[in-house]
């Protein structure tokens, strides 16, 4: 088998920073585990629309469509904040999710033991929270036709669409119940039927997937109002949600907060098999850009690292060097190494993107 | 004046319960205050569609158009899950916001000391929480078409649609700058401008407002994510949230369940003034129907009771009177009076829905 190809896309602000210290990581599992990869960069977001005048130039998406795993730091800054919507950095993003179709993000919430005190939570109700959410990713009112500002008589309105087809839906949850299966065994599906009708064919679709092909997986349904309530109010009751694009969005960002530890947490967005079997994929941090702390060294590679981790299981099959990955990530945080934005009250003095960076390959 | 009118449609589960001690606490008004209500009964939700087939009547609509305020308790019961959507229990309140075109709901999410130990937060990132989310409510996709379930090709597709007009963005944009100058004189408004354009209409019509009418009002902007995010990590940044109708739900109900005590929280809904100066209004709390606990003297009537409070306050212009009752409540709180749902882990004998309405009526 050739060896694998892994396209990685630094983006702006402090992706740059932690994708060096990614690079590092690739490098040791080539040398040492035997495990190389054919590495080559590109540009995406702000940085593409600088090169190129576009968030994703066309030359960079045919890339990513032939690489076996794309690997993302984070886009966007203040800088292009006053950009066309059109060719905003997220644009670019949302390009690659699109024409990939990678239908289901993967967010894993976990609440590492060495940092259960950062989270605004009391320690007993996010200790040991380890959720998976699977977020739909191409469709619904991201991508719905049609969209845009239109004048009506003598106003302007906003108009957006939300569009499942069930296909979408059976699709995303079969991947939430394959997930379960190798976990918890517990899927909660959310969505909005008591006041949409997407919500309800949502329902409809997951129940019948269910009975179909997933009748030993537990499934139950909540709304997403009340899914929000109890993600802030007893996190631990789930193993994996599967939600739609919109709510998955706001649902899993709510889960990363609770583990107190937003530095810390990737996230793997996948497709169909391709020709080799491998799933269309690619890994990104759950953190933004950080335009504020951008080139000062104070950027958390780990969330990024840890994105490698769920590349080499997602993709690579390789799932004992994923945990041979995590855990060293897990030994470096219980040794009390500590980037900036993991820094609680009881003070110490932190270490740089480098320095975590090095500790990890230490730990390795 | 004639005797202002007020409308109660305690609706289904726990709905007449709490409403019963509304009652005790509206008559003490009239007795002792010389605040006397034409207060009139209806039916709404499960309870109406057992009545008449459909979840709210004309003639019950035509009554709330009349009222000078409607008080409601809460809609929806397991009985009622197969029913269609046309006549679901939901329908009829979604039809008194629509129809009365409340667009303002006012959400307060407050932490009461006596109870800040049981939110699943940190006492020090809740203790003194007060915030107000002010949400869109008679538009976006709750409402938008085209909207259904259709068949394209040989496949379902869940559709359903968000639109906003400036003037439906302008009208709730200023409810909250208004309410913002009587509390703490700060707006955060959240959308997703970077996917959606509804979101962009939503921020430049925001910003505008706020420029024209409202520049001595602190003014920031969020994406709904992020949102998120930060009424988990640090909730007491904020003062007045202004959103959607869709993320208003999400984000409204999860800034409730961070204070810990959901049974204690009211909203208010607010329309145009009618013919009198009075705003067209609708009173409740933010909890539901909760069908497991109805009828067994368990549910907690003080978030009833506190929109009855709202209900002085923004209807009709007793805003001493409405302290007077949140007074009444802290004062029971204090005390240590607690229904059921907040009985914490030191134990105790909680008490029942009844007598938790008569020991407001005792410290008033
Ligand atoms: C950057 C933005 C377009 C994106 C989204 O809304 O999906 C982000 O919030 C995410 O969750 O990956
Ligand atoms: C009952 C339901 C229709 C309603 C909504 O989604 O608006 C509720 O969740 C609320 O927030 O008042």
């Amino acid at each position: 088998m050739s060896t694998p190809s892994l396209l990685i896309l630094p983006g702006d602000g402090i992706g740059p920073e932690v994708m060096a210290e990614v690079r590092k990581i690739v490098d040791w599992f080539g040398k040492k585990r035997d495990l190389a990869f054919d590495v080559s960069e590109d540009l995406v977001g702000g940085a593409a629309y600088d090169a190129h005048g576009a968030p994703l130039s066309d030359a960079t998406m045919a890339r990513a469509q032939e690489a076996d795993a794309v690997l993302l730091g984070a886009v966007g800054g203040p800088k292009y904040d006053d950009l066309d919507f059109s060719v905003k950095p997220e644009r670019g993003l949302l390009r690659l999710r699109k024409e990939m179709d990678l239908f289901a993000n993967l967010r894993p919430a976990q609440c590492f033991d060495a940092l259960a005190d950062f989270s605004s939570l009391k320690r007993d109700v996010v200790a040991g929270l380890d959720i998976m959410i699977v977020r739909e990713l191409t469709s619904g009112i991201y991508f719905g036709e049609p969209r845009g500002i239109v004048q009506e008589g003598n106003e302007r309105v906003g108009v957006n669409t939300q569009r499942y087809t069930e296909s979408e839906i059976d699709r995303v949850a079969r991947a939430a119940f394959e997930l379960a299966r190798r976990r918890g065994n517990k899927v909660c599906s959310m969505e909005k039927a008591n006041v949409m009708e997407s919500g309800i064919l949502w329902r409809e679709v997951v129940t019948k997937v269910h009975a179909e092909s997933y009748p030993d997986v537990e499934l139950s349904h909540m709304y997403a109002d009340a899914g929000a309530m109890q993600l802030c109010r007893a996190p631990k009751q789930f193993d994996v949600i599967v939600t739609d694009n919109l709510f998955g969005d706001i649902l899993s960002d709510c889960a990363a907060m609770l583990t107190g530890s937003l530095g810390m947490l990737p996230s793997a967005s996948l497709g169909a098999p391709m020709a080799n079997g491998r799933p269309k994929a690619l890994y990104e941090p759950v953190h933004g850009s950080a335009p504020d702390i951008a080139g000062q060294g104070k950027a958390n590679p780990i969330a990024c690292i840890l994105s490698f981790a769920m590349a080499l299981r997602y993709s690579f099959d390789k799932g004992e060097e994923a945990d041979r990955l995590e855990r060293a990530v897990e030994a470096v945080l219980a040794q009390g190494a500590r980037t900036p934005d993991l820094m609680g009250p009881e003070g110490g003095a932190p270490i740089s993107t480098t320095e975590m960076g090095d500790a990890v390959l230490d730990a390795l």
